[in-house]
C-alpha cells in the first residue's frame, strides 16, 4: 500500500478510510498519538515512542485497548503491507465513541494508525526561526489532540518563511517550537529547558541529551530565555522526523552558527545511531 | 429522523455517520463549533450564535464554507427532519482535510451539523460546584475542539457528585466552567468576568446580563476571585441548555442562597424570554 489507515481493526488507503463522526476526536480532540521514524521497516525507538503514548493515555485516564507489545506487533504488521520501508509511524488513541457529552464514555477507547513514506534528511542546511508568545495550556508534557496553538504558530513561521516559531512564556522564557523541541549551546554547554507541563519531553531530545554524555558535552536542563537564545553559539531544533537541526537566523536576525565543531560533532552522532539502529538485516 | 448528522451535504443517522479519517478535527482538534437550543421548532438566538461561529472561525483564519444565512436554512432544513423540535443543535467547522501537517490545508472547511432531541429544564434543582485549577489555554474566548482539561474538569466534577467544576487562574481568579459561565451576587450587583482571552463570551450570559437591565439589577463585568465566589450572596452559572442555574455549595460547603428574589426574578426572566422566543406561530 502507498499511504495507510487503520481504525479499530479496518484498514485501508489513508485517503479513503473514514471514522465514526461519534469519536471523541471529533468534538473534543479528545485522544492522544506519537509519531516515529521507520528506516528499512524497522522502527527507530519504538519502546520509547510507545512508552510515551501509553504515560499521555494515563496522564488523561484514556485506557489503550491494546498491550504495548500488541500494538508494536500491530504496528510491524501494519509496515509489512506497505511498498516501502522508510515511513512515518503515527498512532494515536481517542477515548472512545457516543453522542457529545463531556463525560467519559462507557465504551473502549480507539486505535488509530497512519503510515506514510517518509525518509529522514539528515542534512537540513541551517534553518530561520521566529518568536511568538506561548499561549497553550499547562499539559504541554502529554501528546494530546488539541494542538490548534501549535497550528497556528506553524501557520506563522511558515507565512514568514522560517522553518520554525520557537514560543515563549511571559517573562521570555523558552518553552519549545510548534513541533520539536529546542536547544541552545553556550559556552561548550548543551542548555535545554527542563522537562515540566510547558514542554514535550522530545524522544528526540532525550537522544541528543545521551548524544552529548558520550561526546563529553556538558547539558544543563534549566529554563533560558529568548534573549539567551538569541546571544547563543549553536540553536538546534529536534523532532522525530528532524532530530537535529541548526539554525542560523532568529526574527530576521543572524544568530547561532559559532560552535560548528560541537553542532556537526552532535548531528553525526544523531544521524549515526538512527542508522545503526535501522540498519537492515544481513 | 431520532438523531441527525450531517457532514458536507451527507445526512444520516448520527451513530451510523462517518466522517474522513483525514479531517483536521482528527489530528488537531482544528476546528471550532456552536450548540444552541430549539423548541418547536424554532432555534433561540440563532443569529448571536451563528455570529459567534463566524468570529471563533475569523479568530483560526477558517474560511466557513457557507454564508450565515446559507448556515441558518441549511440549520432550518435539517430540523424539518426530525421527529420532534425540541432539539439540540450543534454545528461545527472543521480547518478542511489531508494528510496530516500542521501547515493550512488548501482546500475548503467543512462543515458537521448534529441534532439531538433536548428539552431546557427551566427547574433545575439548586447545585454543587468543585474548583480546580484553570489550566487551559489563552485562547478561551474562541469556542474551539480543543476541549481536553474542560472535558477532564467536568469529568472530576461528575466524580465528586457535582453539577460543574469552577476554574480559577492562579491567583485565584474565576475564569469560568467546564461548560458553563459562572457568576455572583454581592449587595445585589451581579458580577461576571469580563470577555477577554480566558473565558468565553457566553450567550446566555449576554442574555442574563440584558435581563438584568430589564430588573434593574446593577451589573459590573470585573475578575472575582474563588473566595469572593465562596462568600457571594448568589452563585449562578449560565450555559445555552441551562442558562440560569443556582448553586448551593461549592467545594462541600453551604455556599450563596441568601438573595431568593434576586435569583428568582432572574431566573424567570430568562425562562419566559425563552418560551417567547421559540413560541409556536398561532
Amino acid at each position: 500500500m502507498k499511504e495507510l489507515g487503520y481504525y479499530n481493526g479496518k484498514i485501508g488507503e489513508l485517503s479513503e478510510m473514514t471514522v465514526p463522526m461519534n469519536d471523541r476526536a471529533c468534538w473534543f480532540g479528545d485522544g492522544v498519538y506519537e509519531a516515529g521514524m521507520c528506516r528499512n521497516g524497522i522502527m527507530f525507538a519504538p519502546d520509547e515512542h510507545v512508552d510515551r503514548l501509553f504515560h499521555s493515555a494515563e496522564m488523561l485516564e484514556i485506557r489503550v485497548p491494546v498491550t504495548k507489545q500488541e500494538l508494536k506487533e500491530l504496528l510491524y504488521e501494519l509496515i509489512g503491507k506497505m511498498d516501502t520501508g522508510d515511513l512515518l509511524v503515527y498512532y494515536q488513541v481517542t477515548r472512545g465513541s457516543g453522542p457529545r457529552g463531556h463525560a467519559f464514555p462507557e465504551g473502549p477507547a480507539n486505535l488509530w494508525v497512519t503510515l506514510r513514506p517518509k525518509t529522514l534528511n539528515p542534512d537540513i542546511a541551517p534553518v530561520s526561526l521566529i518568536t511568538d508568545a506561548d499561549t497553550r495550556f499547562f499539559h504541554c508534557n502529554i501528546k494530546t489532540l488539541n494542538l490548534i496553538p501549535s497550528v497556528m504558530a506553524n501557520e506563522k513561521a511558515k507565512r514568514a518563511g522560517c522553518y520554525e516559531c520557537v514560543l515563549y512564556r511571559p517573562g521570555g522564557r523558552v518553552t519549545e517550537c510548534s513541533h520539536s523541541n529546542v536547544h541552545i549551546i553556550r559556552d561548550g554547554v548543551f542548555i535545554t529547558a527542563p522537562t515540566d507541563e510547558l514542554i514535550l519531553p522530545g524522544i528526540a531530545r532525550a537522544h541528543l541529551i545521551a548524544a552529548c554524555g558520550r561526546l563529553g558535552i556538558p547539558v544543563r536542563e534549566t529554563p533560558y530565555t529568548v534573549e539567551e537564545l538569541k546571544n547563543a553559539d549553536e540553536i538546534i531544533t529536534s523532532s522525530s522526523t528532524a532530530p537535529c537541526v541548526r539554525a542560523c537566523r532568529v526574527d530576521g536576525k543572524d544568530a547561532g552558527m559559532r560552535r560548528g565543531d560541537l553542532f556537526e560533532a552532535l548531528h553525526r552522532e544523531i544521524v549515526q545511531e538512527y542508522c545503526r539502529e535501522t540498519q537492515k538485516a544481513e
